[in-house]
């Protein structure tokens, strides 16, 4: 079985794809700079889960016992965090990018990404060559996925320029029940994903929800 | 009851959508530039409703009889079938864009409008300036639309900078069954629209379907 690390691994983000990982029976490693913070998270969401399922660790302790690795700190930064681990960066990792360049302005949700390319593609060249970048669970709010008592009832858009490393996180992804993993091709069509979530984000505003969520009908 | 005219009414994506909306009970009204080829287009239509509730006109005729004008061409004529007909559209005139700028290459489905735009964007500004632009259906492939015996299921996609248009649109497409209209806020979004049809497309290729369409669940 695949291990899975966080990195970013105290935030709302991290946590709903702990929790939905670990109910699935994947071993889940919370990562953060501080192995204390990291403790604390992987206690709280262990008292939802029930049972100690998470653990949380400083981030090369993580990075030592984890295959796939979803970075899950706020997009802007990114680059920076992957920089700061580069040098623990190694095959057979896969790192997972989930941000979205996304903010809020009186006009509503905004994107705010590179008008040519995306937060991932931004991201890429920063990974040590051999080590691929997946881009996924962009278009799902954390808040659903870290609400285990919804269904998910959605499709988890998955994009890559590295097949096997796609096809592990597809292979990771299907573990979770009511969710559908697609293959959405090379890692630019993460360009889409980002921009989906902000049409998501708008529609949860107008209609005062926090759950909007992609299904593809007729496939 | 609104009326609906569908400039470049001979192709696959205006079939599609006269099929639904006249299903729906609503005066549809092919139009080209050709009356003989509007006219043999509805003759088509009316085989397969089983009813004579189609009318194939030239485009002169179908835009002084229609309120909402979808716009059916394809993407790259867009711009110069607008400016064709341009002193003929007044107020209370709605057209409504349904392009997307997709090309088919080796690699797959991909998008080939601007990159900072959309190809909804570069058209509102070839039409007179009391006539709105919205755009709409540009996400639901024209052989689901056009296949009576497929349920939707999906939603349809309205965005638009003028309110009371886009309000007219969605009035519009919610008569249609199992179709859901959702606000997605200004023109802009169609950048986001546009190329989720490219996702839509690639789908369909990789699983050798032709009906993918989106539905947004948690609203």
């Amino acid at each position: 079985m695949v291990r899975i690390g966080l990195l970013g691994g105290t935030g709302i983000e991290a946590a709903g794809l702990a929790l939905r990982f670990a109910s699935a029976g994947v071993q889940v490693i919370l990562g953060s700079r501080s192995r204390e913070r990291a403790a604390a998270a992987a206690a709280a969401g262990n008292a939802i889960l029930g049972r100690p399922l998470l653990q949380g660790l400083a981030n090369p302790e993580m990075l030592e016992l984890s295959e796939i690795v979803f970075l899950t700190v706020p997009f802007a930064q990114a680059v920076d965090a992957v920089e700061q681990c580069r040098s623990l960066l190694r095959r057979p990792h896969i790192v997972v990018d989930v941000t979205v360049p996304l903010i809020f302005s009186a006009g509503g949700a905004e994107y705010c990404g590179p008008n040519i390319g995306s937060n991932a593609e931004n991201i890429a060249p920063h990974l040590p060559a051999d080590v691929p970048l997946v881009a996924a669970f962009k278009t799902i709010p954390a808040s659903v996925l870290a609400d285990l008592h919804t269904a998910l009832h959605c499709d988890v858009f998955v994009c890559g320029d590295v097949a096997g490393a796609k096809q592990s996180v597809i292979a990771a992804a299907a573990l979770i029940p009511s969710l559908r993993p697609l293959d959405c091709g090379p890692l630019r069509m993460a360009r889409t994903l980002e921009r989906m979530t902000v049409l998501a984000a708008d529609l949860n505003r107008r209609h005062r929800k926090k759950g909007a969520r992609f299904r593809v009908e007729g496939i």
